[in-house]
């Protein structure tokens, strides 16, 4: 009996197999990058997506092995006129100021309480990372992501005026899905808070907690009143930037991916590390050129610097996308 | 057009999940658990799961909350007389000794070399981490993948003369077939070395890399040559035991799972922040209690102790499985 059942079951998997190969098929015929221009990063795209995926093709690549690692702030989603986890970092401290009296004296949470971004900042590593402690630790993993998602259900950009989440690059979306609908699995390779992006990033990218690799601070298990809960402590855990990409990669992954999408060249060595395996490969910058839809910068940008990666990508078959010609859309709500 | 293979898209994707809807209750007909005697543990397992993916059950959980966890020693394959990887380290150890003739004099080098077990570990903690160290460290991260990997395809067990990959758990590895197919993501959740693991749990167990959670060393990114790679470094990163497995959890996975499986009492915490979550929860261990198939342990254990979780574990809810009474076959190899 059970053997017939078995075979049933097999039957019957193959039967949804061919059906599904036949949808896959129709989906093929449609385009899968709507909001990017006819230029060369789609058709790059395209092309690699083909070569990896087709059976019977020379570079097939199984499955289980198609990596896609993703940069955030500036390659997903915006990042000027700051981090937008910064601008997180500066409403906490409002949020938080009625008990430190003491901050009204104290930089750099004293420009931060005047609205002051550069004065903020000016302090560099130290400040930020003085600032980021106090907003960021003390905490339990639940407190913080209900903080998380308060926050980004109603903050407002102080440029757009728009929600966060609305900032988030449509041509980036439709590559997210149509890489899913290709057997890819989808990371997130970034410098912000791991625990900060996670609060989030199911629902706007369709990246579930365990496919995002960030910047830590150290946690610990521990029982209050008879109930576990992980605290966050004031105390750096690992930083997700620069050499530390493909570090936090092969930490979390175990594997190279065989595609990774950048933007500045904190991104250097994730593209680096990605692209100089075997058989097919792909990295990707995005070039921020569009001062009009979004913004431009590159050399000389405090945030979000690209340098390097405008110099050498080309040498190294890195795709440099310029977003004011490759990208007919830049944010969703600018398809209505 | 686009708008009308998007609908035959549409529509072919619903004839695909209404076939494989009626391909899961043939599923479903087959007994998913036949190394599974018809005791408890195999109908509690059976009801839980019934209750998470059921629709319309009010105790359903989404897909992507369906997180089950795994200790690795132990729970999917056997750790004695001594951990494998300690066996691993032994061997290895007996590989470089040419490049270390003060080993003959040096403990615990020289009863490893001599082939005392024992001996070997009886500088504790101490002694193992250096060994650890030297037989772990100072190698790319592709270089001890190969050691590993060619060590797991041919060393055997010293008592059993088997393969290591053959003292698997069979009833452990239909679990984790049927978790999978029922929609669950698998972990392991282990304090063995992380990459230790990945370089076989994937053809062993269908757990890819990025699923596997254990200790770590620390690595560093560099180039050599102008080639980059990713180098092992002696110090210690993360142990990932005891109340450090919620802690790898939370780093690696960012959602509590909704169950977990151990042996032991360093399996305790994971347990214990598993089963503590809200809605439906579930908690396993592994009792060695079969000294003819396998081994016998528990309380007085050096290796895998199981105390705390054998007097409160029942208390808690959690499941213990009687190797010797819930369990039909051990091994695969026993199944012929």
């Amino acid at each position: 009996m059970r053997r017939r059942l078995k075979d049933l079951f097999r039957d019957c998997m193959l039967s949804a197999m061919a059906l599904l190969t036949l949808c896959n098929f129709a989906y093929a015929q449609s385009d899968p990058l709507p909001s990017w221009n006819n230029t060369a990063p789609k058709k790059a795209i395209i092309e690699f997506v083909k070569k990896a995926t087709e059976t019977g093709s020379p570079d097939f690549v199984p499955p289980a092995k198609r990596i896609a690692a993703f940069d955030n702030d500036g390659t997903l989603w915006s990042e000027q006129p700051i981090y937008f986890q910064a601008l997180f970092v500066m409403d906490r401290i409002k949020q938080l100021a009625p008990q430190h009296p003491e901050w009204n004296n104290k930089e750099p949470f004293a420009s931060v309480l005047k609205g002051d971004i550069k004065g903020a900042f000016a302090g560099g590593e130290r400040a930020l990372l003085e600032m980021a402690m106090v907003t960021h630790a003390e905490t339990t993993t639940d407190e913080f992501n209900k903080i998380v998602t308060d926050w980004i259900a109603t903050a407002k950009h102080p440029k757009t005026g728009r929600l966060y989440t609305e900032m988030v690059f449509q041509p980036m979306l439709e590559l997210l899905d149509y890489l899913r609908a290709e057997g890819f699995k989808t990371f997130i390779v970034s410098g912000g808070g791991i625990e900060f992006m996670r609060s989030w990033t199911e629902h706007v990218y369709g990246i579930p907690p365990e496919q995002v690799i960030g910047s830590s601070i150290k946690t610990k298990y521990e029982l209050r009143d008879g109930k576990p809960l992980i605290n966050r402590l004031p105390e750096l855990n690992f930083i997700n930037d620069k050499a530390g990409k493909p570090v936090g990669i092969n930490q979390h992954i175990g594997r190279r991916p065989i595609m990774a999408f950048g933007n500045s060249d904190g991104d250097f060595q994730m593209l680096e590390w990605t692209t100089a395996g075997d058989g097919l490969r792909f990295g990707l910058l995005v070039h921020h050129t569009d001062d009009q839809r979004e913004w431009a910068y590159d050399r000389d940008s405090h945030i979000g610097r690209l340098d390097r990666g405008l110099d050498e990508g080309p040498y190294r078959g890195w795709i440099i996308v310029n977003m004011k010609d490759d990208w007919k859309v830049i944010y969703p709500f600018e398809k209505k």
